[in-house]
């Protein structure tokens, strides 16, 4: 029996007035999960644990069965895998914004305007940049945003950003976050990578224009979350399942490259409300034939929560339920459907509410709750699990998983 | 107020499609249960954890309030338990089957075609081995199966198995598992076993009179599962509960007697389709007057799981049900029905899937669920809980715990 795991990336949310105190999923026309519904088990599940408000990273690593206690040590190295970036074990690895400071090191735009052209140009010139016994590595990544890999020895991932959080305010001074010297060590690089990157991009030809143009130039880089990539067991490894990822979103093609998931770009997955709902479950549809797992990542739903705007999340809902109408008639397959988190329309942003699941198939009890949004799903045959039991489960339903004693 | 737990073997199962995808459980008249479920309150239960499959003993360990992980060390300890034999602290159990073997020690039958009688003769045969400083105790139990006792200094319970799985191949040289100089000792001796009962065996009056009859002659004993009686804190001195089992499996005597249980023989209790459930219940009964807590044990629902039988769950289940027709009237008693671990027809084997859990007494909330199968159960009072939580739970109803704090 293959597996089919969909993540709506946001989709548990709060009671919402204007819905008559529903959710924009109860209140979405959704008759493809409802007919799922019927043949499936339901529960609601916290990604970490209850009241824990997770990171999408953290979560889904949860979700695939890696503790993020253990694997979990910041977003860098999953953006630098996303934008596939290869990573070697004991990598330090950086976010970083394209910022603009002026002379005196004071930032006046921590985005540089939202930069999101030459960006890649930039990061080529950033990338002259060098100290010894170290390699560094500059990546552009969406809009002022990018990565850098450090790789050597002697380094730590124990060290503080250095963006000072508003305008107006010096570039913050990287901090040691413990005694090593591995972490002195680091902060200290960190810093020179900063003054270095001021010196290379001050005087480069897109920043000259963006000053022509009265933008402001994207004139230093201002580095962050500094994570390490540790040596884990991959999915194939551990479970005995060859994994596929569709998804838009780098954090998450990520996170799934970080567990050793085939990564498929398909036309029309951006991670964006433009998204291609279709193609991305068709694409899934056809990875199942190949593949004994398939993770597909929906990101809409949480792109309109973070934007408060319940309408626009009824309506990706319903443009994926839509999208998913093939799952109908799909055979020999356990499909999962769920969430990372909640990320609820009056908050703008992710809370611990738990989030609605459902497993369908032949073998799963089917618990006769009809329909599915956050609190039928309460009422459901699974009861409330967490993110890390999920693989146990859905192992145990195909039938993959080792006795214990006997 | 008394306690009895009633433990339905395997009861939990999947959706059959013959039965319009319910399970056996939901699918069974069970007018007793549905009544009793009137005055009850129920839930799920992962006997060890979500998604882990549990074996029977470590499941009856924790049901019993006992982390498997810390009791639980091999099945052997447990069946020489229920087989009558007393073990002192620190005894290595094995179990073995009697088998056959050619010449040169190759596996021609596993089971020795299922031998079924005269084995206590060959285990007498085999108690003259003598190894200095051992003390060795060899003991037959159902058809091909038997345990040995290996009591001395220096031993250890971490040694392989020496049953190659499957005929055709050589007798599998016993491995110390950990580097201690006490399993290099033991895996040593157990090898000296394995070629001292050939010795002992192939020329025996039982093995010449079954060759005569061309059966394969029980010439060889294969010993696995080591296991090793640590000392447990009995059940009586931690709960302050006067316990009985009543069971007919050896296995679960012997879980019961690890723990203190006083395990009763019942006439009729034969852990088979054949056992006379009524006389097992109204022992039960009996047994309650002169304890606090009972034990009663029914393994046939397992037995229809692994043998794919549908309708004989259902009868099985039935016959249970007539059974604790007396319940009904029974007073001043905590009443638990429940499973260790699901065995659906369409795997014939263990799952995770939650088992099904109903507490019925005056002191417990009744949550209003009328009858008792996997989902009913799912929307009940007391929700998802763990075997470990079960006896915490019968405690407090019956006012047992102590308070944590002030």
């Amino acid at each position: 029996m293959k597996i089919l795991l969909i993540v709506c990336d946001g989709l548990g949310d709060r009671p919402i007035r204007e819905l008559n105190y529903r959710t924009p999923l109860s209140a979405a026309e959704k008759p493809n999960l409802e007919r799922l519904s019927l043949i499936g088990i339901k529960g609601i599940m916290d990604a970490i644990a209850p009241g824990v408000r997770p990171g999408s990273a953290p979560a889904h690593l949860a979700l695939f069965g890696y503790d993020p206690k253990k694997y979990y040590t910041g977003r860098g190295i999953f953006e630098a895998l996303g934008l596939g970036l290869e990573l070697k074990e004991g990598d330090i690895v950086f976010r970083f914004n394209f910022a603009t400071v002026d002379d005196r090191m004071v930032v006046v735009d921590r985005r540089a305007g939202r930069i999101g052209e030459h960006t890649a140009e930039l990061a080529e010139a950033l990338n002259e940049i060098s100290i010894p016994g170290v390699e560094l590595v500059f990546k552009e990544a969406v809009e002022h945003r990018g990565v850098i890999i450090m790789r050597g020895e002697g380094l730590s991932w124990k060290v503080s950003d250095t963006d000072p959080g508003k305008t107006g305010l010096k570039v913050k001074k990287c901090e040691p976050l413990d005694s090593s010297p591995e972490a002195i060590k680091t902060a200290s690089l960190v810093d020179s990578i900063v003054k270095e990157s001021y010196r290379v991009l001050k005087d480069h030809w897109v920043n000259r224009d963006r000053v022509k143009r009265g933008l402001p130039p994207a004139n230093v880089v201002l580095p962050r979350g500094a994570s390490i990539l540790t040596k884990v067991e991959g999915f194939e490894e551990r479970y005995k399942l060859k994994a596929s990822c569709i998804a838009g979103g780098t954090l998450y093609k990520g996170v799934a490259k970080f567990v050793g998931m085939n990564v498929l770009n398909v036309a029309g997955a951006t991670g964006t409300y433009e998204t291609n709902y279709k193609a991305k479950v068709e694409a899934s549809l056809k990875a199942l034939t190949g593949s004994d797992f398939v993770f597909l990542h929906f990101k809409q739903p949480d792109l309109a929560g973070e934007d408060g705007d319940y309408k626009r999340k009824i309506e990706v809902i319903q443009r994926i339920d839509e999208a998913l109408e093939p799952l109908i008639t799909l055979e020999d397959t356990l499909i999962v459907i769920t969430a990372d988190h909640s990320t609820p329309c009056s908050i703008k942003t992710h809370s611990a509410d738990p989030v609605p699941i459902m497993m369908c198939g032949e073998e799963v009890r089917r618990d006769y709750v009809e329909g599915f949004d956050e609190i039928k799903a309460a009422k459901g045959g699974l009861n409330r699990i967490r993110g890390l039991d999920l693989m146990p489960i859905v192992l145990d339903v195909v039938n993959l998983t080792e006795k214990y004693g006997a």
